[in-house]
């Protein structure tokens, strides 16, 4: 498949949203961090991480014991770099706390044969529900 | 500021930030085109809109009167191709319906000297509400 054809980018897309919240939720964490590029950013709940070994160990030093995300639905487009935007969101629940809603954007980018992850943003749902909602 | 100035890139996804939602909100919606690149994608509410003319019939077809939009707070990443990510959230209200949350990233890059839009996803949060919160 060609980058041109729509099919490609949104499998690639696919295989990593699946790929990574398999990864996340069921084996050692600490080998998420082989998929971000050296120069990776991760903004988590807005709090910047430079770097692979910043992002690992954020990703690592989270205080639960057991996570589960379950994933509504995601949104993938090519951009003009042929890198791969990705905006996920869902849900996640961690030890016995209440669900929480999440929205997730990676950037992934072909380096040296591989596609890596170059930019991750993370945000909890809980900041965002309309006070007339509540 | 040069590009590697934390500073630079973050008053370019702000100013970008404040200009887009106030002509939405308070302008010829029209103009907003002008920001996109000739290529550009937005994905809305998960339908694809590809190229700067789809992207204008879009954002001036919505059917509501009025529309505000309250920005709870942004993150912003430098990519490795010298764009800008940004992702917002925040609330919106059209019209006398209830306030709903959205969340929408951009992707800017510099091209001829100017600051254009290459990406858009926007999402409203009425998807994402956990079961057991609701």
């Amino acid at each position: 498949m060609q980058w041109c054809d729509n099919d490609y980018f949104q499998k690639v897309g696919e295989d990593f949203v699946q790929w990574y919240y398999n990864q996340f939720d069921n084996t050692n964490r600490m080998e998420l961090v082989n998929l971000y590029a050296e120069g990776a950013t991760l903004t988590w709940e807005g709090t910047l991480f430079s770097g692979r070994e910043a992002i690992a160990g954020k990703l690592t030093g989270m205080p639960f014991q057991q996570i589960k995300h379950i994933i509504t639905d995601h949104d993938i487009q090519p951009t003009f770099d042929k890198s791969i935007l990705v905006m996920v969101f869902g849900q996640l629940k961690a030890d016995n706390d209440l669900p929480l809603a999440f929205h997730q954007v990676f950037m992934l980018k072909p380096l040296n044969g591989n596609w890596v992850c170059t930019n991750d943003v993370f945000r909890l749902g809980l900041h965002n529900i309309p006070v007339e909602s509540q």
